[in-house]
């Protein structure tokens, strides 16, 4: 599907932003970059450059003279626009574009372009009504001129969520066509405790908390239903709970000899040389 | 609610890069911008001029010397990593990390942070440990390399999207209330512990749990690392963790008494065998 979404650039006048637009495609795996009568040359130091590894887009970028030409085999062309234009025409977001890929790419021989305009005066009111319909990404009002190659990053992670959630769908309908056929195999992952293995921690930690003097279950203030809670909330795993039964054993034994070094004066402990 | 929103920036080595996140960040409405031990000048013609008119951002920039500095005041911090990491951790998606923000931001005090790494290496393993959940831009896995300003771009994006779903739906809500005429009560909830009061408390268990014993800095087995992960997972309130660290003190008193107690008998330091 992300082959077949071409991004159109008009009129570019900043080597850079090609190259900037190259490496967003490329990290959202986009590859058909198509450049409308550029008012710079495309491959620049400065273009391979902000490419950073993409520039193996902006060599095969296919250039011409019209957006006509450009777009001539897509069958749906959505042109970036800010919000009001004199006359309306249908609003996409961002989101909405994403979500209508999946069925508009259904075919094999069909292709969606996304245009964008020039970095100072962005498309003309002729280029836009040659759209099917616009998108516009929300912007703060005051500050609204987004740089060309986040505008293209922007709609290019769209493409990718849309594709991504198509690709999930697709791996779910097989998994629950082979678990049709055969057994299930169980999916590898920390077992979180049991709730027997967390009442024996509650019950050591309550027993530990006596030990250092901390909780006195006469006046037991919620002590121990709020430490329940963000227990609780943490979902332990059973390794993590092996780990903080250690500590409240080393925490006992502390106390313990505590207790212990407290009889050292009259009895004699273990490990003294007295 | 975007006001409150930090965009943290680990050592940038590209002034440009700074100035493409400050216009990354003022497109969305974005304005607190942090810049931790930057590997270059904020100020420099490069920066002001990616920068585009959003300047005043990368004046205003607040610049420290640590993470912990950085982000002492957050409530939530989400630090832009990879996918995957040898102890994982509680990862996000963009889309996510939008639709938590305003649940985070209720109240006016909160701050969240949203933390970048470096241009080459992203962000240490100490530093994603500092943080509460791991963020992922889904990328192309034969190119995944983002530029700093277009990540940046695409967490601001869903930064934006996410307030002006909040702003619609208040607006719906105040409409709703109009018509009922019903003033309602919003309810009480505790404040959650800052990044720096969690970072008090990691380094108070550490210190613990090194005179109980249970702890060797020399041979730290990825000891605080799973602590740190199951606790943060919980997102502690304030008061809970003032509950932590109260355990914590009645656990050192034992084990100072018990280094105490064997200091009577016969300077024998604790943990010994002599």
């Amino acid at each position: 599907m992300l082959e077949r979404i071409r991004i159109v650039l008009i009129g570019t006048s900043h080597p850079g932003n090609i190259g900037g637009v190259a490496r967003a495609m490329h990290n959202m795996g986009l590859t058909d970059l198509a450049l409308v009568a550029p008012r710079c040359d495309a491959i620049t130091a400065d273009s391979i450059s902000r490419a950073s590894g993409a520039d193996s887009l902006v060599h095969g970028a296919h250039i011409s003279a019209s957006l006509e030409e450009a777009v001539s085999d897509c069958s749906l062309v959505v042109g970036a626009s800010a919000r009001s234009r004199t006359l309306p025409w249908p609003m996409m977001t961002p989101r909405e574009v994403g979500s209508r890929l999946p069925t508009e790419l259904q075919h094999q021989a069909s292709r969606v372009a996304l245009v964008f305009g020039r970095e100072d005066s962005g498309l003309s009111n002729a280029e836009l009504q040659r759209c099917h319909a616009h998108v516009h990404i929300p912007t703060n009002p005051d500050f609204s001129s987004l740089n060309l190659a986040a505008a293209v990053q922007v709609l290019a992670y769209e493409c990718r969520l849309s594709w991504l959630e198509q690709q999930d769908q697709l791996e779910q309908q097989n998994r629950l066509e082979q678990q049709a056929q055969a057994p299930d195999t169980t999916e590898e992952q920390q077992p979180l405790a049991t709730h027997e293995e967390l009442e024996h921690y509650f019950a050591h930690l309550e027993r530990t908390l006596i030990a250092i003097g901390f909780h006195d279950p006469a006046t037991p203030r919620q002590l121990m239903a709020r430490l329940r809670r963000v227990t609780l909330r943490s979902r332990p795993e059973r390794m993590e709970l092996n780990i903080l039964r250690g500590i409240l054993s080393a925490t006992e034994k502390a106390a313990g000899q505590v207790a212990m070094g407290q009889r050292t004066s009259d009895d004699i402990p273990p490990n003294s040389d007295a």
